[in-house]
C-alpha cells in the first residue's frame, strides 16, 4: 500500500511538473525559471499539506526523488517544447491526471495523520490544486482553478471518495483507483462539454461587470 | 476567556470571508473561486501565524467550524451579491471589523505561545492583514494593505494594546474590546477622512514616477 | 562559528531589505508598504527554509534583531530614496550580496538540521531567492529570478560550495567566504556581461511568442 501511494505521488509529480514547465515555456522563462515552475507546480500542494499537518520536513523536501522527477519533466519540456505544445491543450490533460492522483494521495495522507474527515477531504483537494495555484501566482495571474470548469470540484470528488471509503473500511487499493478515475473523468468531461460552475449575477452593470 | 477568544475568531472569520467573497464576485469568479477566496481571506492570516509559532495543525484546519463559517459567508455573498455590493463600500467596513478582531486574537495567541512581545504584536498584525494580502495575491493585485490609509497601523495599534495590557496584567476581557475598538476606530476614521501614510518623494521624475 | 553565521544572516538581511524597500519606493507604496517589503524581501527565504526543516518559530520571528535590521534598512531607503536610486542599478548589487550571504548561511543551517546534501543545496538557494520571489509576488510581477541572468545559478553555486566543503570536512569558516565570493562574483559577472540562461525555442510563432 505504501508503495502504491508512493508511485501515485511520483506519477502525479511528473505530470504536474509537465504542466508547470509548459506554462513556463509559453511565458518565455529561461531554463531555470522553467525548472522552478516544474518543481512548484508539482510539489507546492503536497508541501503545503505537509506543513499544515505537521509532517516536516515535507516529503518533497526530505526525499530527493520528487525533485528528480520534477526536473526530468522540466528538462523534457524545455528540450522539446513544440512536441508538447502542438498537442491539443495538453496542459489540461496533464493537469487532470495530476489532479486525480494528488487528490487521492493527499486525502489518504491527511487521514493517516488523524485529520477530521471533512478537513482531510479539503487537504486532498489542496494537494491537487495547490501546485497549480502557486504556478499561476508566480506567473502573476489569477489562478485558473478559481475560474475554470469543475476543476476543484473534481478534486473534491476524488478526495471525498477516499475519505468515505476509509470510513466504510474499503481498502485504499480499491478506493484510490476509483477516486482517481472519478476525478479524472469529471475533469475531462468538464473540459469536453464546457461544464462550468455558476457565476454570481450582479444587477444593472454594477461593479462586477468591469473589474 | 477561551470562549471569548473563540467567538472573536469565528466572528472575524465571518466578516473577512464576506470581504473575500465580495472581491471574488466582483472579479466574476465562479462559485468555487468565491468560496476559496472566502476561506483564504478569512483564514490565511491565522494559518500563517499558527505555522510560524508551531501550532500545527492550525486552528483553521483542525477545527471545521472555521471552514463552515467561511463557506456560509461565501454562499450568502454569492447568492445575494447585489445586496452586499449596493451598500457603500461594504468591503472596507467588513475589513475593518475583521482586522480589529483578528489583530486582538492573534496577538493574544502569539503571547500565549511565548513569543517576544514585539513579535507577538507583529503576529497580531499579520493575523489581521495576512488574509487580505493572500486574497489580493490570488487576484494578481498588489495587496491594498501596502498602499492604503492606515490599514496595518490600525491593526498594529489593536495588537499592541493587547500586548501592553498583558504586560501590565490587565485582564484580556478588558484589553480585547479596547484593542479592537481602537483598531476599528482608527481604520474607520482613516477611511472617512482619507488619512494616509506618507509616500517617499523622489527627485526629478525619477524611476518612482513611472512604475 | 555561530557568531559568523549570525553576522552573515544579519548582513544579508540588511542588504536584501534595502532591495525590497527600493522596489517598494519605486512603486510608490506608502511607508508601511515599504517596511513590509523590506521585511518580506529580507526574511521570507529564511522563514520558508525554517518552516520546511521544522525550525519553528523561525529565526526571523523568534529573534527581533532581524526585524530591527529590516526596518532600519526600510527607513533609510524611505528617507533618502534618491540617494539609493541615483546609483547605477543598486538593487542588483544589493541583491547579489544578499544572495551570496543567504545561500551560504541557508545551506549551512539545512545541513545542520540533517537534510540530504542535495536538498540542503536547494534550501540554500531557496534562502537566497525566496525573499526576492515573495517581494515580486507582492508587487504582482513574475519574479525576476525566473527570467534573469544566472541569478539562481549563482546561489546554487554558493550553496553547493558549502555543502561539498562540509562533505570534505573543510571548516565552515573557510567554505563560507569561498562560497559567498563565488556566488557574488558569478552574479556580478552575469550582470556585467549579460550572461543569460537559454530560453526554449518554439516553432512557427506558436503560443510562446505572444504571452
Amino acid at each position: 500500500m505504501g508503495t502504491l501511494l508512493y508511485g501515485l505521488d511520483l506519477a502525479g509529480t511528473f505530470v504536474f511538473a509537465l504542466s508547470g514547465a509548459t506554462a513556463g515555456v509559453k511565458r518565455g522563462l529561461d531554463l531555470f525559471g522553467v525548472l522552478v515552475l516544474s518543481f512548484v507546480a508539482a510539489n507546492t500542494g503536497g508541501i503545503l499539506r505537509d506543513l499544515v499537518i505537521g509532517a516536516v520536513p515535507p516529503g518533497a523536501v526530505s526525499d530527493w526523488h520528487y525533485l528528480g522527477v520534477s526536473l526530468a519533466a522540466g528538462v523534457v519540456t524545455f528540450s522539446f517544447p513544440s512536441v508538447v505544445l502542438q498537442r491539443w491543450n495538453p496542459i489540461l490533460l496533464f493537469d487532470a491526471a495530476g489532479l486525480a492522483l494528488f487528490a487521492v494521495s493527499g486525502a489518504h495522507k491527511a487521514l493517516a495523520h488523524g485529520l477530521h474527515p471533512v478537513m482531510a477531504t479539503l487537504l486532498g483537494m489542496l494537494t491537487g490544486i495547490g501546485g497549480g495555484m502557486a504556478r499561476d501566482v508566480l506567473l502573476a495571474e489569477i489562478p485558473v482553478v478559481l475560474r475554470a470548469d469543475l476543476y476543484a470540484v473534481a478534486a473534491l470528488a476524488g478526495a471525498a471518495t477516499v475519505v468515505v471509503a476509509s470510513a466504510l473500511r474499503v481498502p485504499f487499493g480499491v478506493a484510490a483507483p476509483a477516486g482517481a478515475a472519478l476525478c479524472f473523468g469529471l475533469r475531462v468531461l468538464a473540459i469536453k462539454y464546457g461544464w462550468k460552475l455558476p457565476v454570481a449575477r450582479l444587477n444593472k452593470g454594477g461593479p462586477g461587470k468591469s473589474p
